[in-house]
């Protein structure tokens, strides 16, 4: 059996009208001869609809409630959309995540998924059914709803995917497929045919917003073969796939901007063992996510440390390093919020040298001070000044990618 | 342990403001020291809201799909409970037909409850909980969410009242009890404190709109103590119980009118045995509920047979007596859309001799002509001209309540 899991988001199935374009979509991947399992997010506007219901009610809702609350949109999109399918004259059945067996962990409103069972998936298919399947929602081991947290449908679809041993997991989305860099600031941004589940890691950690990290980790794990398509078009999309063999001479995969980054500068901290990691333990425990960090070499047993944290984490951090002081004895800090992340990702770096410096040295010749520079195996991070940021993005796309 | 079940319509918990209220009136309950189980309805105008989706797609959607599509309100409605009690600091949480464990047939939009489980109702119970359960929906034995038809939420609170072996179950509703007859129509209509099972289900399939038949049933055939109430008053309502015996000089408990009703006439029909059962059975096969049936005594070897159907179904009527006329060779028939069907109801009336005759003996010093008579046990109904039916009940009720 050829399975083909598809996903659509929330403004895929919006309206009625959209609705049944989505089974017009599924009824042409079904007339190939293809098994099919849909997975869906809530009609957009819903899951807020019922959010804002509860916040009518309370500031601070049960996560559990919540849960319960508004795990109800998925139900009502796919039994709207397995409606739309008997319509047309198509068998289909929706389920929800109970019916399935997509079992996650207590974690209400951010939940992982633990398990997906495959017998009734493969019942159905073998009856010839489409099914159409709640994205978004799980349940615990003691049958409550959880929520996976933003972008869950895609790791839902993905989920389902690996548990069912799918040909390909399709992702459809509003873009049609993952570029090298926004279209919006480089006019010839070029949408690829290929990039690897690292790369993907990566650009979408450093910006892009085309998948969330959760749905590529689980794809990397269970080598599930993901493709990012238009909801709208019917042209090919991306595939994200492990090893990317047949583009051995592309470099860079894609650039990024993150311009909701601020720079946090400890100045003349007294360079002790442990005095890092006792600064990190404190901001991670406070689940604010470090992106890059730097530190001199030390000099009359003093160091400076650099990293860069959310903006909205900026009042948080404030304290940490207030309440700090005492202890660590560093001179002063300083934050500036005016700050963008600039990401080179491709993983063609592995094997040619000399990136990095062919990177800086166009900045350099376009007047971009970089304040901060990063690396990985795959991945060049540089901080910049946030006026430079989409400058820079142009600059290296036009060198590295034309 | 004391267990309350709790039973709230759409309209009690209709919007934020109610919801809120609903949760008010729950932990005053909850505050006498009672155990509480709490069972809604969708907020009032979301069961149709979902149709309406559903209808905006196909004409004749799937039983199955409207029942996973509409069920999501029940669930709305039970979190925002739970969310509402919270916020108010009492311990709360929902539970849908799936976490219960409501189980029914597989009767999808009309199932009927074949077993609840009772084990995390104690649970949650035993942790102090306030438990919102969902009303109206079950699931089948293969976990396919199913709704239980019309008034279905009431049968729900029914079914878990007798499940978990409650003290009372109390339906909330717009109106503070049952009464003797509509208030409408009768200004001294009086609240009764008490009634029986057999009266309840005789005056509710006679047209006294207070409580589905089939949670009443439901009721009597568990023992389950049902109390209906005011959502909005805090006053006593209406006890409806085994046995009457606190009332036992109460003749009449109530007084009903249905005008929704049609009369047939089969004119000159021969008495051959099984003549009435093939005419019946056909009608019974079309789901129509024939109410009162008369049949005069055979002369010369033909017979009149007269009975009452819902207006609604009078065509469908038609065609099955055309289709038998080769078959039963009657003379010909009439149908009469003019009538209503008014009914005396009272347990008392195994007792006391002579209740149908004064009551003709009324009606005609009114002036008003019987037009057919049907007497059971505990009740009398007559056929009567519909310009005529609220003075019947008028001239009834002051003669045998006052």
């Amino acid at each position: 059996m050829d399975i083909i899991v598809q996903k659509y988001g929330g403004t895929s199935v919006g309206n009625i009208e959209k609705i049944k374009n989505v089974a017009d979509k599924i009824i042409k991947t079904k007339n190939t001869g293809k098994s099919l399992i849909v997975v869906l997010s809530a009609m957009s506007g819903e899951t807020n609809r019922l959010l804002g219901l509860a916040h009518q009610i309370s500031k601070h809702p049960s996560d559990r409630e919540m849960d319960m609350l508004v795990s109800t949109g998925e139900q009502v999109s796919t039994s709207l959309l397995a409606i739309a399918l008997h319509e047309k004259g198509y068998g289909a059945i929706s389920l929800n995540a109970h019916q399935v067996g997509i079992y996650t962990d207590k974690a209400f409103t951010k939940a992982r998924i633990t398990e997906i069972k495959s017998d009734k998936l493969i019942k159905h298919l073998n009856d010839d059914k489409i099914i159409i399947v709640t994205g978004f929602q799980g349940v615990d081991t003691e049958g409550n709803i959880t929520t996976l947290g933003r972008g869950g449908s895609d790791t839902s679809a993905v989920a389902v995917a690996a548990a069912i041993k799918a040909e390909k997991c399709e992702i459809y989305t509003d873009v049609d497929g993952v570029y090298t860099t926004d279209p919006r600031i480089v006019k010839n941004a070029k949408k690829l045919k290929y990039i690897t589940y690292d790369e993907m890691l990566e650009l979408a950690s450093l910006g892009a917003k085309v998948l969330m990290n959760r749905s590529v980790e689980f794809a990397k794990k269970f080598k599930v073969k993901l493709e990012v398509k238009s909801s709208y078009e019917d042209i090919e999309g991306t595939l994200i796939v492990e090893d990317n063999t047949k583009m051995e001479n592309v470099v860079i995969s894609g650039i990024t901007q993150k311009k909701d980054e601020a720079k946090v500068t400890i100045h003349k901290v007294p360079d002790n063992t442990g005095v890092a990691s006792k600064i990190f333990k404190q901001i991670g425990d406070k689940n604010i996510n470090v992106n890059v960090i730097v530190q001199t070499s030390s000099v009359n047993d003093v160091t400076d440390i650099s990293f860069t944290i959310p903006r909205i984490n900026i009042e948080d951090v404030k304290n940490i390093l207030e309440n700090l002081k005492s202890d660590i004895k560093y001179k002063n800090y300083y934050i500036a919020d005016d700050i963008s992340i600039v990401s080179m990702v491709g993983i063609g770096m592995k094997s040619h040298a000399g990136i990095a410096s062919s990177a800086f040295d166009i900045l350099a010749k376009n007047e971009i001070n970089i304040d901060m520079i990063s690396t990985s195996e795959i991945k060049i991070s540089v901080i910049v000044k946030e006026k430079d940021s989409e400058k820079s993005v142009q600059v290296l796309h036009e060198y590295f990618i034309k």
